[in-house]
């Protein structure tokens, strides 16, 4: 999975049927010393993530396996909030710290 | 997914059958400075998009989870049409705008 | 998908059982300004391909979904024969043109 | 497959449900030379590694397919700890070496 | 498909109880003037290739679908051992040439 903070939304009126009722999230995806790669994802939100927060996101088949995205033609998918991120036993990302 | 425009078609008679009556667009994809990448896809079309708009694709096999690409051999579907892109509070991006 | 054009064929006697029958093509991607990218794929062939013809590919899962190789186990299949390429209302590809 | 570095953790309380006990780790992905890639992955664990160890990791659907991760929507996983990288006759890498 | 010579192996004590009995090879992936592109893969072994042999490897859900490899949590696998590659007309790889 890759980790990435939201930092905004996409709106598309005119869709495939599926995507109806799911919020499209604009993840930028961070490395472990929490900065940008460079890269973004527009993911699905199946945990109710905010702007700003810090997510876990899964590519790929399995984006279409949570309960809000079952069967859905997405490729991309926020599975969790990141609570805190632990490398060598230092303490690199805590929410609200 | 990835976000991109639309840019042009591809034509190919000789084809798989299941491709038959799938148009074949080429997206241009952007990133969040709404700038291109240097990608492009080969995206079948589950939407009915036009030349020049910016629209929402997802790859691998949820291409084949629309209703237009049912169990098709394809690796990327354009799912939305995007009408709007906010990022940070910021309206990059308006349809029409 | 992406395209290319095939420049070449692998040959492999000692292969899995479901590949027996299966021509394996090397297609040379080429990016939407007709250069390559210099990315090779090597490619099952689901649509008859000769040398130097300009082709559309499939990879993942849906490499498995032609009439020719269902169920076989490779990642990237020619699923057509390019006859044009159009960008912006100029025709940049034609075949035999 | 890959392989590479346990080197850290990440918690996240709100998840998706089938995340739920489930150890996610930070693998620094390593070369053949030994050296980072610079690339990194969060992974579930589907053997119980430890910090430090060196492991071998499966992307993509497969990540579903171990006992620990059955349909769950994750990307990656760990499927293995490694003892030995041997290349071209030299013992590279021994674990408690 | 890429291709790519089996340098070395990789040892796993501790794994996935489907990974038993299975081969883990190091594969140094090889572009079309057989020089390496830089890029490793550990793949299982479906055809019982030996070090130093010329190697077709499929990535992802393919993985799982050889007779040796079903259902393993596995992202890559080798499907043939090559004999010859041609391009262009030239036959610029041939097995014991």
């Amino acid at each position: 999975m890759l980790i990435g903070e939201v930092v905004g939304t996409v709106v598309a009126t005119r869709k495939e049927e599926r995507l109806s009722g799911l919020k499209l999230q604009i993840v930028k995806i961070i490395d472990m010393d929490l900065k940008p790669t460079g890269q973004f994802l527009i993911v699905a939100d199946a945990v109710g993530a905010g702007q700003g927060e810090t997510v876990l996101c899964a590519q790929g088949s399995s984006a279409r396996l949570t309960d809000k995205t079952r069967d859905c033609p997405i490729d991309a998918v926020i599975i969790g909030i990141v609570d805190t991120i632990e490398i060598e036993g230092d303490l690199i990302f805590q929410k609200y710290a």
